[in-house]
């Protein structure tokens, strides 16, 4: 049987994906032990792997070689399996291949059983995946978010930060975005209803967060002059939880914050945080999401391409600012 | 009564004390309710209150405004009090002025009666002292170092780096230093008995701190481009302690790490603190400085200066590296 996938044939400069990742059949060889199969029915598009095709050795991780399929979080149902615990039929989410078929080790995936009865399977790449951990865990761990205190959240629109803004509200503070344009604001003040949002491609940036007022959390996906601008305007003692450094990805540049003095003067705490550190925690960061999410309290919107050959496409979109919510890719049956 | 005393006549540049601040005389007026005077026998020189004298609204605290004395920690007599629990011949520290005699309210000067039966009452300033705080508080608290880690402090011949990287070795942790020369080096190494001492004026230093092995923790009071060397060599989770910038202090520039993105990529945590935030604090952390003190496990040398005509000399050093431990001015009685 031929699996068609996306092989990384070259490091990409920019968003220029095209030149990078070649689309190509090859036949699938039999499964090893501990292996499992599974039919691909949505490949998620994250920012956070730009990095791992990039050459860079002081990455998360080491880049993934050359030659290699390209890899994500993918959700579809178990086809073979020489895994205890995953049996044909079974809908599962791991890190798998960009493909019509993703082989893994359900183990070293981490490939996870799912809910079929969840209405819309998206969800679990959502607000039940790993953009509902790391937002949980981003605004109340990290970020240390308390009752009252005023959030503040970049990329805001994104599927991240869709969702950090609406569990800062749920955790009871007052939420605020940043996002580029105005329909993602209007998306923010309007279907989601948080406190405010800044729009950082109109005018003055600086203005805008002046006129908002001090924030005591950030929850930074970006990185970038932004960060700077944020710095200035951060109440003693607030915290900067660092999910994301979206702003160095694909531009060549990085973040070099000229404000950073500002963490002696206003006592700031920086912290990076990455979901796999805490993948133990996970089931029960699930169970709050998924009681929020079936109450109707925390939504998603998806941004969808339909077919594995439009995959680049979609993936451009996380680092051109063109999504509202989660970017999924879905194969045709 | 007449009082000498140094008036800050313009803001400083770089590390021109002698044209920015001028030695005066005028006469003590009387004392107001709340206040009590101090016969000042010494000063201690701190590389923080370079902050106040400059000209930026966005420091610690507003800057000082010119015309007045310069204000810092001062240890001596009381010889008059108009504040309930000081009595003329009490032993205090505060924070007065850099002159013969400083009047302060008692309570906004933070003034405290000293224990006047500890032998060298210039601990009082170091071991015992704001630095004794800051070097405890941002190796444990901020620091959030534990048994066995791997510790490093920067500029760790200065006052607080002196106490720092004891202190570091006194919870368990292996305790390195950074510092400007050989005779530092030696004095870190065959003095206080610590791991290892790195001489970033000497060689490569990126070179030296590979040879070293990766960090835990790290006490900075330096920032600059030491920081950027450090970044890359911390172990993931590991606490960067900000403590000071002296690099931004004189030199008219402002640390902004190139590195930064290690933050995301080896989840590190940075924060900024700053003893008068933990100033209810300070008499359970003073015991435990002076039990260490007593026992002789914790100890400090002494760069003295004396009189009070020599004081911006003393102070000077602080920026140029001259000293090793903690720069006093000592007055003639």
């Amino acid at each position: 049987m031929q699996n068609r996938f996306w092989r990384i044939a070259r490091r990409p400069e920019g968003t220029d994906f095209s030149s990078a990742l070649e689309l190509v059949e090859a036949p699938l060889g039999p499964l090893a032990e501990g292996e499992i199969r599974i039919r691909n029915s949505h490949l998620s598009m994250d920012a956070g792997t730009r990095l791992w095709l990039t050459d860079r050795e002081d990455g998360y991780q080491p880049p993934l070689p050359l030659g290699i399929p390209m890899t994500g979080l993918v959700l579809g149902e178990v086809t073979e399996s020489r895994a205890a615990g995953f049996a044909p039929g079974d809908l599962v989410r791991a890190f798998g291949q960009w493909g019509e078929v993703s082989t893994v080790d359900a183990v070293m995936s981490g490939a996870l059983k799912l809910d079929p009865t969840v209405p819309d399977r998206r969800a679990w790449f959502g607000p039940l995946g790993m953009n509902g951990w790391t937002a949980l865990w981003g605004i109340e761990r990290t970020g240390a978010a308390k009752p009252g205190e005023r959030v503040l959240v970049s990329a805001a629109a994104g599927a991240t930060g869709v969702l950090a803004v609406q569990i800062a509200g749920l955790l009871g503070c007052e939420a605020w975005g940043l996002a580029g344009g105005a329909a993602k604001c209007a998306f923010l003040t309007g279907e989601l209803r948080i406190a405010g949002a800044i729009n950082y491609k109109a005018g003055d940036v600086g203005a805008q967060l002046d006129a908002a007022g001090g924030f005591d959390v950030y929850f930074d996906n970006v990185g970038g002059g932004l960060l700077d601008q944020v710095l200035t305007r951060m109440n003693h003692y607030g915290r900067i939880a660092v999910c994301g450094l979206l702003a160095d990805y694909t531009g060549g540049t990085r973040t070099t914050p000229r404000e950073f003095d500002q963490v002696l003067m206003r006592r700031l705490r920086i912290e990076g945080f990455f979901s796999p550190d805490f993948m133990h925690e996970g089931p029960a960061l699930t169970e709050r999401l998924r009681r929020w999410h079936e109450a109707g309290d925390l939504v998603m919107p998806y941004d969808v391409t339909t077919g594995l050959e439009n995959t680049l496409t979609a993936y451009a979109r996380l680092f051109t600012g063109g999504n509202i919510g989660k970017v999924i890719v879905e194969l045709e049956p």
